[in-house]
């Protein structure tokens, strides 16, 4: 989170004077130009292109009017160029300023000849790690446009599937595309949501049978994370339901029902966050007490020791004393009487330990 | 949770890049080939059969039309074959997917022609430990069709009832059925309500009156099996609630009624799990007084020790002191003065503690 | 809680098995035989009959067909005759069977000729424990039907006025008489939440004055009996609400009122109930926090002590050693200055201490 | 809170078996005898009344019917004589039974003819205590009733207005004068509000910067004064908002206006309240802080102390034994040697002190 | 907070005996006159005035009622004057009132010929303080009129915007003016929410990395501010949303989807607290764990210290006896034996301590 929200904080002071509609990028630059992909298919056909800049993308998508597209543009930083891509398809300027706009929550927006739709992609990495970054897609008629902030996302099985005829998707409309997009997300929160399960039961494992080699600081970050998801998941379960309930014109009755199975899943995680939050609120508890009983360990150790001998020293203590008059020291067995008083008072205390449980 | 999850975890990751409607297995195999059990049935007549595999449960049901039908199938794994009689009764092939992903939510689905139930069925296992596995419930005008993932559940009694014709069950439509089997689904979770709470009881009296047996894990096991209970609840309370309230054609009116009470029942169970989990807090609370009341313990012990005897001990080195002009030592009661002045300063405190309700 | 509950969970394991509708005492048997009373009343009079057993019963109700009536049966063990009576007024087999499973929250049900009310009957006992039983009532055109589980009840005012003739009661319709048990049962939660409110206050002045005295058991059996309150209002309130809202043809419209201020009652206790477990949990911070101090000035007491005097035990033991050469011991008034140090030394300590606001 | 509820809950026990209606008074007896106020007005005219009794008063009142009235009664408990009140004006039984029932929730009923308002009325008292007594109002075409328990209100100012015809509330219908009480009472709740925001943050200057003069029963005592406020604020911003939601025919429309305000300030007293609330948990956390850092730099000091000196203690106690054979005594350096290697483990054990951060 | 919550409830007291719609400064003098500025603006031209007082405000207005303007005042204190605003304008005088009352909730009031929308003006100070002011604006057909308490705002940028004829906003009717004032103010929001993140992530560090550094003052401030910040969001949302969703026929139809646009930004600021809020009570746990940590360190050091070093004291104490019999004194190898039961001791103690895990 820190990287990208630290720019974020600077661009936002920078940004809080702007006009509304202003497109500034509040996110850091993570390629050197915009990588452009269309992909355009057709129930029997599908092709792959590689457009260098947006003129050229540009006369592909005006060439190939009759069949469905995917543009898929990679970075933000060059704002002058997006503003140019959003005249094109003549977007709402809010819309485009919110592009680059790169903390905003997942939301749907319905603009009459097209939708935008805001979502965060979460990728789990390799080192469980959760890589987020902000995905703006624009639903045309016939046309998708996706904005992501880098290279790497969720959908290359969805390409291939594409690319390979694979499943429905090249007979269905463009809107099945969307679902199948949301749905790629979505299936990576639950990824996600099942690898912070894993770590979870992993830190329990340690506080349950190994607390010393326990770092409440794993189990915070964990928390922390769990925040991460759900304030990804919160706003788009919100926005499958809305796709769901509604009368968008926009999605054939077909696509309605999987539009149902998106909200599912995304009700699904949240379920699994807030069982998963509770259980580490749970295991807090679970870890403090822990400690507490490590603590009375030691005191109880300090106390037993520091009983028996303080006492013993105390009687050593006397007859090491220099009076002439002590008549205990110059009795043959002294010496012996003494030692017995000492163990005595040694076994007297053990026993009442003993008693009381304590050892 | 445990052993069904983590496999849950590792098809889920194999499964995010999968198109929707595939038909992956998320569970691990528990049986070694489906299982097939069809129970036909009329008011004056029923029968068993346990037909070898799908090929001879299909001829049955072709055959037998116009009785009512339920086919129970055990196993999942073989996801070929569900597909198979998925495509036999035109379910969605989403419904399909969601039979052999093994960690639904209970969800209720309208398709027209008919409905899918899905419900998390658990059982309390003798070792007091809660057995889950999904099952799911095709309703059509005349057949059910459920599934589950190992052999064993909760539905003997309902059998009997069938077989032996007691009951209203043959009479009624194949709708009672439906709700039969969700009825001894939610019995079960009131019997595993109600082990919890013996449970949460004995552990009551443990933190009450044998806290040093008592063992904190017991407690964070206990909240963990709530959770998982509540997550089994809730949603279930959701459909029972949906059949009751909207019109769902293929309801009779005179089961609106047993609806209503399903839906009773399930609030009760919440009732009885929020209780439980509040009781599980103050618990904890009382628990932790308990260490904190021991620790007080230990240390009062050791500083009623320290403090008489240290200042004893100090008395006594000073007189253990070589100096030359020391005249106390050659006083001929000096050794007995000392003796007077370390029982007056022993006396002293603990008449002090006493005055502090130290002892 | 515990004995019914125990008698409870015994039965639900049974009962997971049976049909719907089986009619199974889920309680323990607390009379020897069901005990019936009949009141037959008309404005102008009033007759109060005790008839042996279910035929006698019977025999009177439909002999004063005309009269307004109400039948009380105590004791639900004898599930035969309460269906015989279920049968008599024909009620829905699942209303019979809720008769007999006494863990039921308040409910209210509406089966056109009839409605049934489920609510628990909490009465303060001597010892300020809450005995708890559940209450059934049928109310039909002119005739109610109340089922207790034991004898002793909350109506006997109720019935006082009926004989006497005070009140209103006699001349109004039977739905007042059943907002007469309801208002009945609603002011007996008054009493038992200003019983609770009591116990709190004296707990309060306890942890607050006598810390020493106080058990947190106490504190943790007030939650539970604060819950037990609950667990009956809440379900209570939406059923007065529901009287109150909906249009239900067997209220008339004077009782409507009543109705509101039942209504009115539940969230009265209600808002109690919520105030008391904010102060119950309040209390538990200034317990622990009572705790902590305890444990500070323990660690104080023996902190103090032991600093002043482990350095003068060291200075008294480094002139108790046996060196040949130590000049020290042979200066005429090196056990004076020796002294001097000492003092000295504690002097500064005591000093160090005041400035630390420890003394 | 204290004495009102101990009087009321010995008369609830007591009313618990009344029927409905009855007119018992709940409260403890605050005057000799009812007091009767009466400020008849009209745009132009304005005068003052004390009838001694009711049969005076309803004197004026018949005189008077073409003058709008405010009757105000002070004392509740001549419950005959409310009883005679409550008849002349044909007010509804369980209405006058509210008006000595003195625990009452603020709350607005609807009696067609007229309306029935229950306020808490709270005052700050000169020791910043609250006093707390009921206000019921009823609402005429014409006249205006009101009860309270004891001399002394918030309404002088309001009197003030009337007599020297102030502001416009001569001018305005009734409903107008209605709405000038609740807001007196309204008022004073942010009066209150601010007091215990202002002791809050006294007690927040203790907690941070004197800690040792902070006792946390003052916290918990803020802490229910608040919950007390809450009490009464939150179902009186419920009957401000009702007033002014619904269509009461009794509202001029001018005064709609007046009553969305008088709701916002409602919902601004529970903004205030809450945020203290928050405020005062967090509070807790800050001092249980303090004394756990307290018992820390006790338990620092201690061990500092005890770990240099017991083992330097050691080596003069070794030196101090008795044993014929050892050399080291007779070492013409030998005590300078011990002094080197005592001090020598005392800065080591400092130093590993400082390293440690405990110095 | 502080000084102006104190004028604002010595205000209250005295306030609270007033007739509504007394115009009552409770805030505190912040200007010594009133400043007024308008600005003029057309599609085409832009005009900027700072009328030196109200007449000849007033003469400006009356001369350019043609334009669209913007009069903004700075100053509450002259009540007189804003009466005389509130005159010539005709608001409602409990809207006069609001104005100079500094602590209202954000709120919208419709009044039919003009709106009137309370907000509360927060701004980041250089040292990360919050300043926070009340903000009045009053929308008139073709008029805006703001109230500030003190010279200094977040409107720079829209000033500049319009006179420098940037951005749409000269062409757009006044409601545009109005959605771009509330949108800097809740652009700002967004600039306090990320230094409050900043702050709490450099707190974080701290607890981490450099416990004893940390103050919990610093969490209870900031906790304090996240609560102030909430508290101006929470009731701008509902602002935001009831412009956005009801019909008000003042604004165009274009202006929508920016109102659309503020109500998300307050949705995203609120999202931000209620991460930052669990984190921050996450971080206390973190702390509190590190706090007991530190002790449990503590307590060991003096634990294994003590409990070495006690019984070799002991040994050496028993060998500092003056007993006339002590063979072992005597023994020529007495004293090198005593060493090695004291180094025995040792050595098993610390291997004792070594198996606990406590070296």
């Amino acid at each position: 989170m820190n990287e990208s929200t630290e720019n974020q904080r600077a661009t936002m002071r920078l940004k809080a004077g702007l006009p509304p509609g202003s497109v500034v990028f509040t996110g850091s630059r993570k390629v050197d130009d915009l990588i452009f992909d269309i992909i355009l298919y057709s129930p029997k056909h599908c092709e792959t292109l590689s457009p260098a800049n947006w003129q050229e993308a540009r006369k592909i998508l005006d060439e190939h009017k009759a069949e469905k597209a995917w543009l898929n543009v990679t970075g933000l930083h060059d704002t002058q160029v997006i503003e140019e891509i959003g005249n094109y398809f003549s977007w709402h300027k809010l819309a485009i300023e919110d592009i680059v706009s790169v903390n905003q929550r997942a939301k749907l927006e319905d603009h009459d000849k097209h939708f935008y739709i805001v979502a965060r992609m979460l990728r789990l990495m390799p080192n469980r790690k959760i890589d987020e970054e902000q995905l703006s897609i624009f639903l045309h008629k016939n046309t998708i446009v996706t904005f992501q902030e880098k290279p790497g996302d969720v959908f290359d099985s969805l390409r291939n599937r594409l690319i390979e005829g694979k499943g429905a998707i090249r007979g269905r409309n463009i809107d099945y595309c969307l679902y199948a997009l949301l749905d790629s997300v979505v299936d990576q929160y639950f990824v996600i949501a099942e690898s912070l399960g894993d770590q979870l039961e992993e830190i329990e494992q340690l506080v349950m049978y190994k607390p010393n080699s326990f770092d409440l600081a794993m189990l915070h970050q964990l928390r922390r994370e769990l925040l991460k998801l759900r304030r990804a998941v919160y706003p788009m379960r919100e926005v499958a339901g809305r796709m769901n309930n509604t009368d968008l014109a926009i999605f054939e009755e077909g696509t309605r029902f999987f539009l149902r199975d998106l909200h599912d899943h995304c009700v699904q995680v949240m379920d699994n966050i807030e069982i998963q939050r509770d259980i580490a609120t749970g295991l807090m508890d679970v870890y403090m007490n822990t400690v507490s009983n490590r603590m009375n360990e030691i005191m109880k150790v300090l106390t037993i020791i520091a009983t028996i001998f303080i006492p013993l020293t105390f009687i050593a203590g006397v007859y090491g004393m220099n009076f002439d008059n002590m008549p205990e020291l110059h009795h043959p067995y002294g010496y012996h009487m003494v030692w017995a008083v000492m163990i005595a008072v040694a076994v007297v205390m053990l026993l009442w330990f003993r008693r009381k449980k304590w050892l």
